[in-house]
C-alpha cells in the first residue's frame, strides 16, 4: 500500500451531484514537488461538503472526492519539502498559506493568492488531479479530498501539529470550529459585556457563540429555523426561531436588545440572512460578519442608510486565521482545555457509513459527524 | 430686528422643489426651551442642499429654507440653555449631539438618537417650524436652515468656537470638509504608505484626499466623470475619468494598484458607485467607506465573495465626528495651519446671489461657494 509510487486505496467517490458516494478503489499518484501525501486518520463532514455535493453547478468535475476537514499522518513528501517528514501529524487546510504572496506577506490577511480556495476540482500547481480510476481523473474538493484513506495536498495546505493531540477530535479545527472562533476573536474582536446574535446555530455558529462566551459577551442570541437546535449550549443565552414570530426577526431582535445587537454573525450561507443580520445590528457601531457561502443568489442587497448610520459589514474566510501560523496555538488551547471541541461531535461513524453523515447533516440532526478511516 | 420676541428677517425661501429661491421676509419665533437663535454670518452651499432641493420626494414640506453648513453668532438663548450666551461664535450642526442617548453615551458613535438627521422639515423637539410667512409655516432643512439672516437651532445642534476663528472660512467645517477628514482619520484610520481611491472629487472627496495625504498615503487616486475636476490638488496623485477607459474603472484600479486599493471612499452619493468602490479594494483588508447620500436607488448590491475574501463596507455620517466634542479641535488645527480650508472656497457670493451658487454646483463648476449674509 504505502510506497513512494502510486498508492491504491479506498475513497468515497461521488459519481454525480447529489448521488450517494461509493467506496471505490482509486489510484493516488505520489506527491509532486512541494506536495505531501497523507494517510487520513479522521475527517469530519462540514456543511460546505454537503452544499457542494448537492450543487448542480459543476457537473463536469465528477467523479469527485469530497472532504476538507481532516487530520492525518504524513506518508511521504515530494521534492523540495523540508517542513514535513513521514510520520508528522497534520491538519489539512482548505485555504492554504504560501507565506510569500502580497496577502500572506501582509501579516493582516489569510486570503492567500497562490493557495486560496480551489474551486475547479484540481491541484493548485498544475491544475491536474492526483486521483484516478483506471487512468481517468477523479477530481478533488478544495484541493484536500479527505474522504479517502490517503490524499495528496500542497505542503502549504497542511499544518504540522503536536503528536499528543487526539486526531479524532482536533480534525474539527481544520475548518468549522476554528472558523467560528476566529470570526468572534480575530474578525469581530468581541468585547466584554456585548450583545451578539448568531444566525444559524450549527457547528460554525455555535463556535462563534463559544468564542463570544469566552470574550465575556453578556447575551448571545441564537437564531435558527430548526427547533431541534434550541438547546445546544456553547454559551447561547436566548434562542429565536423566526417561524415562532409574526414580526420579522430583525424587529424582534431590535426590540429585545433595545436598538440592535453589537455584533451579528451570518452562519447560514444565505444572502437574505446577511441583510437581516445587518438590520439586527445597532446604529453607531453594529458589526455584521458573514461567514457562510451562499448556496443561491450571490448578491447581497442592503439599504445604504444601514451603513451611513454606522453599521459595518465584513466577511471571514476561516475566521481570519492564517492557517499554518495560527492553528497550532488553537490545538494548544484545546489541550489546555481553554476551548471546547468534543461536544460538537454528535456522531462517530465508520468510513463505509459516510453517506449516513451526509443524510444526518441534510436533516439537521447532527453537529459534527467524525468519520474514522480504517486503521 | 433683534429681540427676544419674533424676528422679521430675510431668508431664501424655496417655494417648490427645483424652483429658484426668492429672498423673502419671514417671521422667526424666539428660541424655545433648549434652543438658540443665531445671526448667520456665512453659510456655504453643500451638495446635500442641492440634492434635497432637486428632489421631488417631499413636495408637502414647502415652502422651505435650505442651508446646513454655517457659522454665526448667538442672538438669544431659550429657557434652560446654559452652554451658550449672546455673542458666542458658533458652527451649526446638521446632526446634533444630545450627550445622553445610548449612542452619544457610548463614546463610539455620533449617530445621536435624539438630535440626529431631521428629514421632515421641522424642529426635533415639537415637530413644528420656527419660521413662518403671514402665519403659515416655512419648513426647515436638517433643523438648521442657514439660508436666512437668522435661524433657530437646538442647543445640541450648534457648537461654540473661539471668536478668533474667521467665520467666513470655518463654516466649511460645519459639514463637508470635516466629513471628509473624519472619514479618512476616524472611520478608515488610513495608515502611512497606503493606496487610497476616492470616488467623487468635490469638497468631501478632496477632504478625504487631504486627510489621506496628512496620514502619509503614498497614492491617492481621484475618480470623477467631470474632467474639470482633474487638477484640484489636495493630495490627489492620479486622476481617472471612467469615460476615458474602455474597461470598467474598478478593473483599471485593480490593474494599476496590483490587486486593489487599501481604502476606497464613495463621495458621489450613488449606490452603484458603492459597489464599484468595493470592487476597487483589495482582498484581505480592503475597506470601503460610503459617505454620500444616494439620490436614487437606495439599495446597495454586492457579491458576497467581496466580503468573504476580506473586504469591509462601512459608512460615515459627518466623518464619525462627535460634532460638539470634536469640532473645536478641528478649528484649532485650522488656526495652526495643520489643515487646509481656504482652497476649497472657489466662490464668495452675496446672499442675494444664492441661486448662482446652486447653479454653479449643479454644473460642477465650484467646490464651495461661501454665501456672505448681510452685516
Ligand atoms: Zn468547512
Ligand atoms: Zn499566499
Ligand atoms: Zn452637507
Ligand atoms: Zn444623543
Amino acid at each position: 500500500m504505502s510506497s513512494n509510487g502510486v498508492i491504491r486505496c479506498k475513497a468515497a467517490v461521488a459519481r454525480a451531484a447529489g448521488e450517494p458516494m461509493m467506496i471505490e478503489e482509486v489510484e493516488l499518484s505520489p506527491p509532486q514537488p512541494m506536495e505531501i501525501r497523507i494517510k487520513v486518520v479522521c475527517t469530519s463532514l462540514c456543511r460546505s461538503d454537503l452544499t457542494a455535493w448537492l450543487s448542480q453547478a459543476q457537473p463536469q468535475i465528477y467523479p469527485r472526492i469530497f472532504g476538507h476537514e481532516a487530520s492525518g499522518i504524513v506518508e511521504s513528501v515530494g521534492q523540495g519539502v523540508t517542513e514535513f517528514e513521514e510520520g508528522d501529524h497534520v491538519l489539512t487546510l482548505f485555504t492554504g498559506e504560501c507565506m510569500k504572496c502580497r496577502q500572506c506577506a501582509s501579516g493582516k490577511s489569510n486570503i492567500c493568492q497562490v493557495l486560496g480556495l480551489e474551486r475547479q476540482g484540481v491541484m493548485h500547481s498544475d491544475k491536474q488531479t492526483r486521483f484516478s480510476i483506471k487512468g481517468k481523473p477523479v477530481y478533488h474538493y478544495c484541493a484536500v479530498s479527505s474522504f479517502s484513506e490517503y490524499t495528496v495536498v500542497h505542503s502549504g495546505c497542511a499544518v504540522k501539529i503536536t503528536s499528543t493531540a487526539p486526531l479524532e477530535k482536533i480534525c474539527l479545527l481544520s475548518c468549522g470550529v476554528a472558523a467560528g472562533l476566529g470570526a468572534a476573536w480575530r474578525v469581530a474582536n468581541i468585547s466584554e459585556g456585548s450583545t451578539v446574535v448568531v444566525f444559524g446555530v450549527g457547528t460554525v455558529g455555535l463556535s462563534v457563540a463559544q468564542g463570544a462566551r469566552l470574550r465575556g459577551a453578556s447575551r448571545i442570541i441564537g437564531v435558527d429555523t430548526n427547533p431541534e437546535k434550541s438547546e445546544r449550549g456553547f454559551g447561547v443565552t436566548d434562542f429565536l426561531n423566526p417561524n415562532d414570530h409574526d414580526q420579522p426577526i430583525q424587529q424582534v431582535i431590535n426590540r429585545i436588545t433595545d436598538g440592535g445587537a453589537d455584533y451579528a454573525f451570518e452562519c447560514v450561507g444565505d444572502t437574505g440572512t446577511i441583510t437581516t443580520a445587518l438590520q439586527s445590528c445597532c446604529a453607531g457601531w453594529g458589526l455584521t460578519v458573514t461567514l457562510g457561502v451562499p448556496k443561491e443568489k450571490p448578491e447581497i442587497t442592503a439599504h445604504y442608510g444601514l451603513f451611513l448610520s454606522g453599521r459595518t459589514l465584513t466577511g471571514s474566510l476561516f475566521g481570519g486565521w492564517k492557517p499554518k501560523s495560527d492553528l497550532p496555538s488553537l490545538v494548544d488551547m484545546y489541550l489546555k482545555k481553554e476551548i471546547e471541541i468534543d461536544d460538537y461531535i454528535t456522531h462517530n461513524l465508520k468510513f463505509e457509513d459516510i453517506n449516513n453523515a451526509f443524510e444526518l447533516m441534510r436533516q439537521g440532526k447532527c453537529l459534527r459527524c467524525v468519520i474514522h478511516m480504517p486503521k
